[in-house]
């Protein structure tokens, strides 16, 4: 039974309706947004998409309704419920991993579960013998035992090496003790260790007749399988409330000297011998960088996606959404704010970056799995190692093939990542002050997202790593020793015409404004190495022009993988009219002109442009944005989130945010179940509490 | 009693001690942090505030230990009963306007009573008659009427004049009956409407005879005064939560045909005379937009100190903080993470801007202040209305005067705040993975702050007026009718000067450093004139253009305050010795060059600088980052924030950084007392529930 009074539950918005408005955005474009979808993501995935909406909006478990007004212990609680349920269904329908992934996509919220699927059973299967994997692998999948991964500790995040955390091999009675010898050795920020694991894999020095060896994985029992209580010697817990990701259990974990038999110690490649107390090294460190770059290439290309979520709400409520009137304008209705070129100018080119980052990850998955291809085919072990940050002078320690595939990885995961997690605020902010209600559905995803910045390598951290490949390939071109790919060749082409200059048709040919953006890498590379090789100026006083030139590069990357999708020739693209077609050349251009003004002054220190060139690409943006704004809607569209996924009042595909807000707002909102006593004079703070009907 | 076991609670962290750290810094620099203080605030206000802070900490309702882990519920409990509390005390020690202000301050968080001290109280004084100052304020004073000022509505925040809601005037009881027609109408966002107030102030479209007349401010009761229940048909609650904020009850609010007295119209300036049912205008439209000057100038005001909090707790977390070495260093110890180039990039421009904004913002308050009396020197009455955000085409209504002062507002608001809220997310950043914890201080602190940037007038939206009014005076310039203002004046040197070229001595010469931001706002301005008179471009098409050129002249005021603040013959500096006021020299070069770089194309696209220069500039913000980087710890220092107003691990002035997020997650969180039943086969969720004990 309604809250609300008739007399409300009669009224509606003023006109004009949000649907009409969104019809009429649909109406006027010829975009076809099945065609688009599925050349974003094809007909299968949709489909299966689909399937899985409709098992999981089936559960009462699922129901998103109350999320956004419960406080943690609610949020987290609910969040465990849904992990169980999930993996109850995933047995029942026995779901793909890619269908396991659709759901989790679908209800968006990351559960204290994860990290036993995501990290522990993974870090067991690769880095575990055979023996290892029957004793704890198979008890995994049944949950007997249910794990996490702790590496990083309360002092050391990035620099793995520092980690504190011992393993000191006892030759008498063949075990290891495991333990923490000061308080930053605390495992800490450790996803589903806080309040699910009974296990970990604990990341801890290594210690033979005292000499240290590194950081290995130890399996380290913590919880009782049965009462699920910490064990002796084991004080864990989880780290409280952080500015997002509130439903996983990031935890801590302290241990005294706890002692472990020989076989906890993952032993597929470092191993110690218990007769002899030798370590045996890894046969080929060379490759144990493959799975941190897989992950990082899975930021690459869950980023377009990501974007997608913020643009697709800001776009559909600015389109509903009237204020002022055109100045200029006879017509003296309210505009739409998706009329105004400083929404366009804030809103489209996001939209045409939601394209490039989805094609640029494409790309990234791809040259992972070439490169996986490659590797399998000769003898080296499929890669592995998920967990070791590398250190610096390790980064190109896997040959020039996986090098290239580590730096690319590296600098598009810095780029994407910071494009999709500020892209989501500009997006929030765009929808002005209802941009700010929890109902907007962009808050909390982007808080949920944020940690992506930091995490699988800090985004300013990985951009050392690049320039350091950069300057590599860089050195061995002028030493004519370079290896043939993108980089030394566009490198070598710079080298070549510096004198003569570029003069880059970078309004008219969309293959030269590629050019350009590589030109302007070249440029910032030996730029730096001059600075580091002959005025030999130390790393540290480099780090800005690094992350400059890193991103630089990453750009490059992402406006050279938009046109190679859409160009005319690409085969890929078979399946789309003209119209639609268009839009998406529209968007390229956009995104490149729209990035290179972004970045005007290397475009033109490197005389890759003229400042003249620069002023028309700035014009030209703004016509660009006049050509994108028809299509908007269907563009958004044509990324097919469901409002369930999307959880917004602003995003709804129906157009109905006014009746959406006031609807959570006057029905779900339980702080309107208590009357307040606001008089500073009394001494209470309720007057009447009926929440008892309707707690959460 | 400890939650932690013994052997835990013997622990510390790895050597070098967070408080050797700081206070190694402290003892290495040569600043005189109380000298810098008082330049600041000057000794009363700091020991004013210090005052505040006793009585405050005394009081256990205003113990902090809980905030983090509460939910909204308890949250806005917890608020309300501090800001009952608060009137109490300020009652009791009768505490002046800024002694309260300090106090609210101090404890970091919205209360819902904020918006009847804030706005209902000043509404009713500043637009009521003595009558209604008898009938309603003093009540208000003894909160028998807890007020809020309720104008936004669900579809309309910027533009006021779209406003739904109506008063129609009835000439034969002489009453109005407010009323809401649509779901839009509903008032939103409306702070102590939802839950605290009995009583709003209504904006609603006065409607006389069928004629509408435009929104005016109405007194109409909400709840019973004695059992707080909303009255007939008044339908009103809280609208939910919000990605800040959320100790207010930001409410929505409809009326159904709710009759009023016509006292109940505020009538100082506009009013319906009951006899002749004729509408008496305003006497002075022309000053209506003070107030709205006042609260913008009050924002560039707090807007240094704001960022000065992220910017205290990021710098001494990554003083504290240690990762990595420095690869050319012979000591392979690790490295502070404040020693990194790029961190001191991304940290100590933003440290340089607190003080830009802080002297920035003394002179906007003393340029409203220095136009108040002016105003009250003639006859016309104090500006008031701080409510009706005034349309595109009234904005310089107010005379040059006013029209300058209200153009420098909306220009430094708009630049400040937003500076102030990106820096606050630069600073929770830096401090890497321990930045998202909710104990940084920093995030929660930023998600309420956020508001800022849309409130009082959109970022953008604000930049259009600032583009007005230099246009304005860019026309009155050419005409040679321009009154003589710092903006006229840097408009006509520039008419002089610009073919014989600047050639500002930027890099060796402070005052050259203003002229060549004064140059560029020029150059955009003629450029943006040109555009706009000559070339026919619509206004819809040049807002982007006019974003860069508020920003631009923004930027240049900043710069401007600061010199003035500082240089060689400042007054003021009287009382700093030698080496603080170098660092403050410091500062200023870095805040002006980093804003030169980064704004570097239109620097030298108006050929205020060469390519060249930029380029030095560049190589200068690194060697100055290097100036200021010892000084670091002692300059945030002279900020002056107590640790228990900052209620961060991270920020602690003792360095106890690894102690105190140990202590919140171990000993506070009440996650901790339950036992999860993590089992997926399993349908509970736990298996143990300690929270009775230790209930939040």
């Amino acid at each position: 039974m309604s809250r609300n009074p008739d007399w409300v539950q009669k009224l509606k918005p003023a006109a004009p309706q949000g649907q009409d408005i969104l019809s009429g955005e649909r109406a006027k474009s010829n975009v076809d947004v099945d065609q688009l979808a599925d050349f974003l993501f094809t007909q299968q995935t949709l489909q299966r998409k689909d399937k899985i909406l409709k098992i999981l909006t089936a559960e009462p478990v699922f129901d998103k309704s109350k999320n956004y007004f419960q406080g943690r212990e609610d949020r987290i609680l609910g969040a465990l419920a849904r992990g169980k349920r999930l993996q109850q269904l995933s047995e029942k329908h026995q779901w793909s991993q890619e269908e396991f992934e659709n759901a989790t996509q679908l209800i968006s919220e990351v559960s204290p579960l994860t990290m036993h699927y995501k990290m522990f059973m993974p870090t067991i299967r690769e880095q575990g013998t055979p023996e290892q994997h029957k004793l704890f692998l198979e008890k995994a999948e049944k949950f007997e035992l249910i794990g996490c991964y702790a590496q990083t500790e309360l002092g050391h995040g990035s620099n793995v090496r520092g980690l504190e955390t011992t393993a000191t091999w006892n030759p008498d009675d063949k075990t290891f003790t495991v333990h923490s010898p000061a308080l930053t050795a605390s495992k800490w920020w450790i996803g589903t260790l806080g309040k699910a694991a009974n296990c970990a894999v604990v990341m801890a020095q290594l210690v033979i007749k005292g000499k240290a060896l590194g950081p290995h994985p130890f399996i380290v029992p913590i919880r009782d399988t049965k009462t699920h209580e910490a064990l002796p010697n084991v004080h864990i817990g989880d780290i409280g409330p952080k500015f997002g990701f509130n439903t996983m259990d990031n935890g801590f974990l302290l241990l005294n000297n706890v002692k472990i038999p020989h076989v906890n110690m993952l032993a597929r490649f470092s191993r110690v011998d218990p007769e002899t107390s030798q370590y045996i090294k890894p046969s080929t460190p060379a490759l144990v960088y493959g799975t941190l770059t897989y992950v990082r290439s899975t930021i690459v290309l869950e980023s377009g996606a990501v974007l997608a979520r913020g643009v697709t709400i800001a776009t559909r409520y600015c389109a509903v959404r009237h204020q002022f009137q055109d100045l200029d304008a006879t017509d003296k209705n309210e505009n739409q704010v998706l009329n105004y070129s400083m929404v366009q100018y804030r809103l489209l080119p996001l939209l045409a970056a939601t394209f490039a980052l989805h094609f640029t990850g494409r790309n990234m998955i791809n040259l992972y799995q070439e490169n996986q291809k490659r590797l399998a085919a000769g003898s080296a072990p499929r890669s592995n190692d998920a967990q070791r940050r590398p250190g610096p002078e390790e980064l190109t320690a896997g040959g020039d093939l996986l090098a290239d595939l580590h730096s690319t990885s590296c600098a598009l995961k810095s780029l994407s990542s910071t494009i999709a997690a500020e892209g989501l605020e500009v997006c929030r902010r765009a929808c002005g002050g209802h941009g700010y209600s929890t109902f907007s559905g962009i808050g909390s995803y982007y808080a949920d997202y944020l940690p992506t910045v930091t995490w699988e390598g800090d985004n300013y951290m990985l951009t050392q790593q690049v320039a350091r490949y950069l300057l590599k390939s860089a050195r061995a071109v002028l030493a004519g020793k370079a290896a043939d790919n993108d980089t030394t060749r566009f490198l070598k082409h710079y080298l070549k015409r510096q004198d003569v200059g570029a003069a880059f048709d970078v309004l008219g040919s969309d293959a030269e404004l590629v050019d350009a953006f590589a030109w302007r890498v070249a440029y910032l590379t030996f730029d730096a190495l001059k600075k580091r090789d002959e005025e030999k100026q130390s790393w540290n006083s480099l780090l800005v022009d690094f992350y400059r030139l890193s991103t630089a590069h990453a750009q490059y990357m992402v406006v050279k993988s938009f046109r190679d999708a859409i160009h005319g020739d690409a085969p890929s693209t078979a399946g789309l009219d003209q119209d639609t077609k268009t839009a998406l050349h529209t968007l390229y251009k956009l995104f490149a002109l729209h990035t290179l003004e972004k970045e005007a002054s290397e475009f033109f220190s490197s005389a890759a442009t003229t400042i003249k060139q620069i002023s028309l690409a700035r014009k030209q943006v703004m016509k660009l944005l006049e050509e994108v704004r028809p299509h908007a809607i269907k563009l958004v569209d044509s990324w097919k989130f469901s409002d369930w996924q999307l959880d917004s009042s602003l995003g709804r595909y129906d157009g109905k945010v006014y009746e959406d807000m006031f609807y959570r707002a006057s029905e779900l909102n339980p702080l309107n179940d208590v009357v307040f006593d606001s008089n500073p004079h009394s001494p209470h703070l309720l007057k009447k509490d009926n929440r008892a009907k309707s707690k959460l």
